[in-house]
C-alpha cells in the first residue's frame, strides 16, 4: 500500500534530547536494538519501522513529563501495548519515542456492586478475566489476542463476544487521557449513562493513540453466566452456516460467542491446535444464560442449523473443554499464518449489513479459490464481521501484489454492500485510502479534530488519515 | 440560573436577510408571532427567548442552503423538532433562525433483514413505532414525550427502555449531518460495527445542535419480544424499591423497563391519569423474552421484591392494559407539574452508580420533605438515573430560588457519588456550570471541537458551554 512506504522523511532527534529523556527517566529510557526492534515490528506484514527510543512508563506523572518533554522538543511519541495490532496502528513511521505502557499494569479498582473497574492502560484481558473471576465477573472484550486493555479502547477492538456483549465503544465507561500538551482529563464519571456534553469517550476509543494518551479505563463488567454451554457444528456449505446465524439473530437468540471458520482455517486449526474437526465450513457457538434459558437458545439453534445443512454439534460444556476449544480458535490467527513454513501474516478486516453477510463470503470465497497464496476466512459472524488470513512468503514480492489486489476487492465488495473497510482492526497505516472511500468528506471533520487536539501532530503522526487533505481545487462552498 | 441571563447581546438580522430567507423559502419562512413564541418558549422553566425568524424545511438542500446563508450573514440556527427539551437545549438565546425540522419526517427505509432503518429527523418515535409493528420490529428509545429521532440524537436521549436496550448513544448506527459550512457528510456505513477512525456518530449524538443539523439517521431496531409482561408493585420504603432493582440486575435479570415513582409521584398520577395506586414508592415493571424466559425473569424479580418490603404484583399483559399503564408513567411529568394548577414544571435530572442509588434517592427525598415546593420522584432506576419534578408557580420568585437550592444540592450529591449531573436531558442552559464541576478540563477539549467544526459560532450558540472558559490566568503547561 502506497501509506506504508509514504510519509515525512524522519528527523533525527534534537539534540541533547536522548540525554533529557535519560535524564528524567534513568533505566526506563532505551536505546538498544532489541528493545527498539521489538517496538518497531509487528505480527502482520508491515515492515519494521524503529523508533529512537522506548519510553517504559511506570505512572501517570511518567506519561505527562514525557508528552511534555515531546511537546517541548516536537518529537513524536506512539503509544505502544501488547504489540498485537494488526494495521501498522503503532508503527512509529516518523520515529521519535515508542511510549511502552505495559508497566502500568494495576487493576486500580474492582467495584463489584457496580458492575465496573478501573483499570492501567497496560493490564491483559487474560489478566484482568483471571482476576475478576472469584468476584463472579468477567469483562467480555475478547480480540483473540492476549492484547492490553488501553491497545484495546485505542483501537476499538471488539471480537468474539460483540455480538452479545458490544465492543470497546460499549465497554468503556470513561477514560482518563493525557493531551498532547500534558494536561490531564477524565473524560465522564461512573454512572451507566450521562448527557453531560460532547462523548469524549467514544471520541478517545478508537482514535489510535493520535489524539491523547490514555493512562486509565473504567469498565463496565458483567456477572459470569450461570450456565456457559459451546458447541461446534460443520456446514455443507458457507451459506448454510451464515444463514444459521442470521436466522438465529433474527429470531431474538441472545447468542454470546458465534465464529465462522472456513474449511481451510479448520484443516490449518487442525494442524496448529492438533485438533481432528471435519474440514467443513464450520460454527463455533457458545450460549450464556440461566440453564433453562440456554436450553432454550440451543433448542432454536440446533433446529436452524440442521435445516441449513448443519450436522452434529460437538458440545464442550466442561470448564477445560471450553478453554480447548476456544483457546484454538484464538490461534486460529497463527494456524493460518503457519500454513507455510516462515511465512508473515496479512489479516483483512470487514464489516457489513447481515443481509449481505452471506453473499459477500461466498464471493470473497470464490475470489481466494484461484489465488496462488494460502488463505483462510473467520470471522465474527453474529456481527456482519469477518476477516481473511493471507499466509504470505515474505521473500516473494509478487506474492504482496496478489494480496493487494484480493483484499483490495473484498473491502470494494464490502463498501458496496454499504459495509465497513474495518470491523475491528482500525485504521492504522493499511486502510487510509479506504478510509477516504468510506466516509469520504466526513473525513475532514476527523482532521479538523486532530488538529485542534494536536496542532503540532506528535501524537502516533501518520496515522489513520493524512493531516490534510491530498491537495485538490479549493471547492466553492 | 445565570446562564439564562448571560450571553451576548442580540444582534438583529443584517439587512436584507430577511428578504433573502423569503426569497429562498417562500411561506416556509416565518416571523409571526404565534410561530416565534412556539419556537421560543419551552414546557420547562425558562423563559421565552424568542428567534428572529422560523424557517421549516423540507428537504435537505433547504438545511444547505439555509446553513450557507447563515454562515455567510453570521446569523445563529438553532435546530427545532418536537420543542419537548427540558434544560432549554432549543432556546435561541442569542436569535437567528429556528430551523423546524419537522416536516422532514419521511421514514426512508427499514431494513428488516438487518434490523436497522433510515429515519429524517423530524419523524416522532410513536410515529416510527406504529411504522414498524406490522414488520415485528420496534424501536425501544423511549424518554417518555413524543419527541422527533432528530431532537432525541441531538440530546442523546434514552428513558424507559435503556436498562436493557441502551441510549441513542447505542441506538444509531448511522447519522447524515450538514456542517455549518453547508457540506453534507455521513458519519458510518450500515455496518453493526466499524473501527474507521473516529467515531463521529457519537460526537453528533448528544451535541445538542452545536456541530452540525442531522438532516437522516440510520437507527438499530429490535424485533418485538415473544412475550411482554407489564407489572406495578408498590413498597413499604423507597429504598426497598431500589434495592429490589439493583439485585435484580445482580441477578443477570434483563429488565426491559423498570421505573420508580415515589408516593408523591403516585399521587399524582392518579390524579391526572384517573387511576388508584396506593399511594406508596412504586415501580413499575416490563419484562421481555420467550414465555419461559419471561417467567424466569418474573419469578426472581418478586422473590427479591418480597424481599424487600414489596406487595402484589398487579399485572398488566394485555396490550391495552400495557398501554394505559405506561401512558400514565409517559404523563407523570404533566402530572406532577400540574399538582398545583397554572404551575411550571422544572425536571432535573441526574445519574450515579448503581451502588450509590438508594442513598442518593432516599437523601434526596429527605432534602424534599422540607421544601414548600411540590416535588416528586421518578426515574429509570436500572440506570440509576432520576428525576425530581417541581410544581413551580411562575408568581412566585422565591420558589425559583428554592428550587435552585435543591437543585444544587441534588447535583453536588451526584458528583460526590461520582454520577453525572445529566443522566439523558443534556446540558442545554441550565446545567453549564455544573459540567465544568463534573468534567473539569475535559470541557476544554469539547470546546476545541465546536471552535474546530463552528469556528463562527452559529449552530446553537451559547449552549452546553461558553465557547472560551471563563478568564482566568493562564496556567504554565
Amino acid at each position: 500500500m502506497s501509506a506504508q512506504g509514504s510519509g515525512p522523511v524522519r528527523k533525527p532527534l534534537p539534540s541533547g534530547f536522548a540525554e533529557a529523556l535519560g535524564g528524567r527517566f534513568g533505566e526506563a529510557f532505551q536505546t538498544s536494538e532489541a528493545i527498539l526492534a521489538q517496538h518497531g515490528s509487528s505480527e502482520s506484514h508491515f515492515a519494521t519501522m524503529l523508533p529512537d527510543a522506548v519510553v517504559f512508563a511506570e505512572s501517570r506523572d511518567d506519561v505527562v513529563d514525557l508528552v511534555k518533554l515531546c511537546a517541548a522538543a516536537r518529537v513524536p511519541i506512539v503509544a505502544f501495548g501488547a504489540g498485537t495490532s494488526i494495521e501498522g496502528n503503532a508503527a512509529p513511521v516518523q520515529g521519535g519515542v515508542s511510549l511502552d505502557l505495559t508497566r502500568l499494569n494495576k487493576i486500580v479498582a474492582v467495584n463489584a456492586e457496580d458492575f465496573d473497574c478501573m483499570v492501567q492502560p497496560g493490564v491483559r484481558r487474560e489478566e484482568l478475566n483471571q482476576h475478576l473471576r472469584d468476584q463472579g465477573l468477567f469483562f467480555p472484550i475478547d480480540p483473540g489476542a492476549n492484547a492490553t486493555i488501553g491497545g484495546m479502547a485505542s483501537t476499538r477492538a471488539s471480537g468474539t463476544n460483540a455480538v452479545r456483549y458490544g465492543t470497546m465503544r460499549e465497554a468503556v465507561l470513561s477514560l482518563e487521557v493525557v493531551t498532547p500538551q500534558g494536561e490531564v482529563i477524565r473524560t465522564a464519571r461512573r454512572a451507566r449513562k450521562s448527557a453531560a456534553g460532547y462523548d469524549l469517550t467514544r471520541l478517545y476509543v478508537g482514535s489510535e493513540g493520535t489524539l491523547g494518551i490514555i493512562t486509565e479505563i473504567t469498565l463496565r463488567l458483567h456477572p459470569i453466566p450461570e450456565a456457559i454451554s459451546s458447541a461446534v457444528c460443520g456446514f455443507a456449505s458457507l451459506k448454510g452456516a451464515v444463514d444459521t446465524v442470521v436466522q438465529s439473530i433474527q429470531c431474538s437468540v441472545p447468542l454470546a460467542r458465534v465464529e465462522i471458520l472456513d474449511a481451510m482455517q479448520i484443516r490449518a486449526v487442525n494442524r496448529w491446535s492438533k485438533l481432528d474437526y471435519a474440514e467443513l465450513p464450520t460454527l463455533f457457538f457458545e450460549f450464556h444464560g440461566s440453564p433453562s434459558g440456554v436450553a432454550e437458545q440451543v433448542e432454536t439453534v440446533k433446529a436452524l442449523a440442521e435445516a441449513n445443512g448443519g450436522g452434529e454439534f460437538a458440545w464442550s460444556n466442561l470448564p477445560e473443554e471450553r478453554s480447548k476449544l476456544w483457546r484454538a480458535r484464538h490461534e486460529a490467527y497463527y494456524a493460518a499464518v503457519n500454513l507455510r513454513q516462515g511465512a508473515v501474516g496479512w489479516a483483512t478486516d470487514v464489516c457489513v449489513p447481515m443481509s449481505r453477510l452471506a453473499e459477500c463470503i461466498e464471493r470473497t470465497h470464490e475470489d481466494l479459490i484461484g489465488a496462488s497464496v494460502p488463505a483462510t476466512i473467520l470471522g465474527h459472524v453474529g456481527d456482519g464481521n469477518f476477516h481473511v488470513v493471507f499466509s504470505l512468503d515474505p521473500n516473494a514480492p509478487d506474492e504482496l501484489a496478489e494480496v493487494e489486489a484480493i483484499n483490495a476487492r473484498l473491502v470494494e465488495r464490502a463498501l458496496e454492500m454499504d459495509g465497513t473497510c474495518t470491523g475491528e482492526h482500525g485504521i492504522g497505516l493499511g486502510k487510509q485510502d479506504w478510509l477516504i472511500a468510506e466516509l469520504g468528506d466526513a473525513v475532514e471533520q476527523m482532521r479538523l479534530v486532530k488538529r485542534a487536539f494536536d496542532p503540532q501532530n506528535l501524537l502516533n503522526p501518520g496515522k489513520i488519515f493524512t493531516l490534510w487533505a491530498a491537495p485538490r481545487p479549493w471547492r466553492s462552498r
